[in-house]
């Protein structure tokens, strides 16, 4: 039996939708701090042109990083563009920002949880200086 | 190894989001009808109070039914609720009303896709009058 063409692509619908599992997930977090032993591991493309990350972090993870939120992270703020947050690297505090588009896995070990992401560099269009606002 | 207690509700959350993707689907059915040979099986939760189906249907299937959007459904109309439709019931049309949160599965058989949504009946609270609304 021939399977169709998924014209409808519900893979990249599902993927869509299941973006905001992040987004609630870091809500919670941001809100209520993380309950019990959960923690996340956060990768995105550091190359997406919504991120604003520090230099040495640019230089040093020019393709991809993972962040992970457990004990020590500070004034995390999630909003419809992405989240930010501050980490200590090395024991210095530095500032990431990053859009929903560029998370490429998030995973949370206490519970096996995992989701992963395809991404998409978007086109020019689709942000007008969005890299260039802070 | 002890996997500890999801106290993030992971599964509830990707339930949650996954219902976006349903709403996808049917936007687009009801804006460019359904390409290719894509249609969809959706079942319901018909004692759901914010369920508006003819009386004829409600006591044929008082628990629950699966209706198919496939070449014969009209007036497809999508909102943030949940979703109307008239469709031939033994050649005799009759609307539907049903939220999202009725929706327990929604089946693409073209391309074997499906999804599983748990059903919480809505606490009286939450649903001020929707099943008297018309």
């Amino acid at each position: 039996m021939q399977v169709a063409k998924d014209l409808m692509q519900y893979e990249q619908l599902a993927q869509e939708a299941l973006r905001d599992v992040v987004r609630k997930s870091l809500e919670r977090a941001a809100g209520d701090g993380l309950p019990g032993a959960h923690h996340f591991y956060i990768t995105f493309r550091t190359s997406d042109p919504g991120c604003d990350i520090d230099e040495s972090l640019a230089s040093a993870y020019p393709e991809e990083m993972t962040i992970v939120l457990e004990h020590q992270f500070w004034d995390l703020e999630v909003d419809d563009a992405g989240f930010e947050v501050t980490l200590k690297f090395g024991g210095v505090p530095k500032y990431l920002k990053v859009p929903w588009r560029a998370v490429t896995r998030f995973h949370d070990p206490s519970v096996g949880f995992r989701l992963h992401f395809d991404y998409a560099a978007p086109s020019p269009d689709d942000t007008p200086g969005q890299g260039d606002t802070r």
